[in-house]
């Protein structure tokens, strides 16, 4: 008998529930987690400031209406597995995240405060490499590293390192993604589930320098500044499709806007290797996490526009992969394959692995 | 041989050195090992945004200038243990700790986001306290819980859970510690050391319940708003002493204002049990957790009002402890016994106890 049948007839029993390491997958499981644990149990007016967004709306971050605009704050605790992987490490994927929430709300982010977690015992140039790739990008990104924090916990307590970073930005029209509309064209910048596929094969001890896989992990600051400036207000929603992948995020926008989302499977730009290998497993990579990629729902009538500039910006595979249709399975989202059919793409059910981000 | 002898050794061998406990203690240890790692590796325009306060001095928190007045941030991670102890727990522990932080920059607290990291399989119930006395804090103290994060890490990568919280805060006029003056008085709001040995006796297995010892959690918005309302421009610095106590706040303080700061043992507000226990134990007081107390340095002329004005408040026990002079010890902390003599209050060093907050 499995850990996870055990745990689920000891609920039927009306024993204590376990933690499982599907409530923190990102997917339904969280939700419905947060929901019981949190959402329900606060008034509208302890779930957001006035005039401000929170997590009455789920989102990248939040804002704070101020006297002139709004900051935005983002933050998440970073434990991915291993900490260094090809294309970056915890301390890149910790600072890049936040930062990458932040723009994702059409803030400009102008700071960053980090809280890290470490194993008494863990060699000191470990955590010299991490904090030496979280600097390069403060640095990279001209963010300020205005404050933080720094534990260490017994040996056995923890495993390595944990890094929770929390991002402000500012900006005068937050990007909130129930702006969705019907006729709205989405968008990648880029190849998706790049992160997801490298962090799985290495937890599975696959030799990854020979599949060519790579973490997509980058701030997306080059892109957004300028695609913000130029398109703002085109841009309807827009999601750092991490945890769960455009799946989760899809199924998100679906159902705020009462819509259908209709996705072209031969619009998708996927890598050969990350095709290949996520085959092999059988796994989604609709539902594998990104982390240096924009997922846009825009106006269609410059849609075409802003793929093009994105590809001026350097995002080459920038592509238009579906749209926001009405239609009656208001709320779901499907994948129109390349032979014609469609499919429903479901939110992440489980927890694909542990520790991806 | 000890694990700290074997690892100094392994140093001066010119090996690899680990990250120790002390390194996390919140004293000495801590500063060297940030500024090495941080703070000496960032220019000054990377370490606080354009008319802000950031790393480059060591506060509670941070803060943002806007067009009107300034944003004030704060960020800390949680890994007491146990996870509940008299007085509280984890939960109200990082709600409390991070909301305190801002009311000690001078903010008003107006939104909190949090990062929950737990273990696979923990009892759910546990979860469930543990965010409803989170919950409770937001409810009590009207602060909005506006985002978050929640992590699931595989069954012994993490003991229990870790919450992470950062809080918002808004002012005209940050109290910033380099405010601190000569001929300043030092006043606490309660009792010293009431969290640090509530923990430590807990962690080696003392029957709490029979000593007495009860953690001193708690939110300070009902002392801190009246008191900036009424007395805000004579407050020059304030502190939330939490890891390394009062001894570590008032080294800080002594050092940014090139001044001798005395106090007097017979001023000090400690309880019977937490003198007992720590005389029993050899630790100083003064360099204990304290989780809801406020640590002031006031103008001279209204340090007694001030004080009146507490005790008005119901923070009876509040003190005027010493104060802030000239001399020759420059960045000394010094204490008068009860006997007459001087002894030097000394910045912590290594960890006194583990997970402590």
């Amino acid at each position: 008998m499995g850990r996870r049948t055990e745990v689920f007839k000891r609920a039927i029993g009306g024993e204590i529930v376990k933690v499982l390491l599907s409530h923190g997958g990102g997917g339904r499981e969280t939700s419905e987690l947060l929901n019981r644990l949190i959402f329900s149990r606060l008034p509208i007016d302890l779930k957001r400031t006035e005039g401000g967004i929170g997590i009455d709306r789920p989102d990248d971050g939040a804002a704070l209406k101020m006297e002139e605009g709004y900051v935005i704050i983002s933050i998440d605790s970073y434990t991915v597995k291993p900490l260094f992987f090809p294309g970056g490490d915890i301390g890149k994927l910790a600072a890049c995240g936040s930062i990458n929430d932040v723009l994702m709300m059409g803030g400009r982010p102008i700071g960053i405060v980090d809280a890290v977690v470490v194993e008494e015992g863990l060699d000191m140039s470990i955590l010299e490499k991490v904090m030496s790739s979280f600097l390069k990008v403060v640095n990279d990104e001209n963010v300020p590293l205005i404050g933080g924090d720094l534990k260490v916990m017994p040996k056995g307590d923890v495993d390595s390192i944990i890094v929770t970073t929390a991002c402000l930005g500012i900006t005068k029209t937050p990007i909130v993604d129930d702006g969705i509309k019907i006729g709205d064209k989405i968008i990648v910048s880029g190849t998706i589930g790049d992160h997801g596929a490298t962090i799985m094969a290495l937890q599975r001890g696959i030799d990854v320098k020979e599949t060519g896989l790579k973490s997509d992990v980058k701030a997306l600051t080059d892109l957004m500044e300028p695609l913000l400036k130029e398109y703002g207000k085109y841009i309807h929603a827009a999601r750092d499709p991490t945890r769960g992948g455009i799946a989760m995020a899809l199924n998100d926008w679906s159902k705020v806007s009462g819509s259908v989302i209709v996705i072209y499977e031969e619009k998708l730009p996927i890598r050969e290797e990350v095709k290949a290998y996520s085959d092999m497993l059988g796994v989604d990579v609709l539902q594998l996490a990104n982390e240096g990629l924009a997922l846009l729902a825009v106006d269609s009538a410059v849609a075409d526009d802003v793929v093009e500039f994105m590809h001026s910006l350097g995002y080459e595979k920038a592509n238009v992969i579906g749209e926001v249709r009405e239609g009656r399975l208001k709320g779901f989202v499907l994948l129109k394959t390349s032979i014609g059919g469609f499919r429903i793409v479901e939110a992440p059910i489980g927890s694909i692995v542990p520790r991806i981000c």
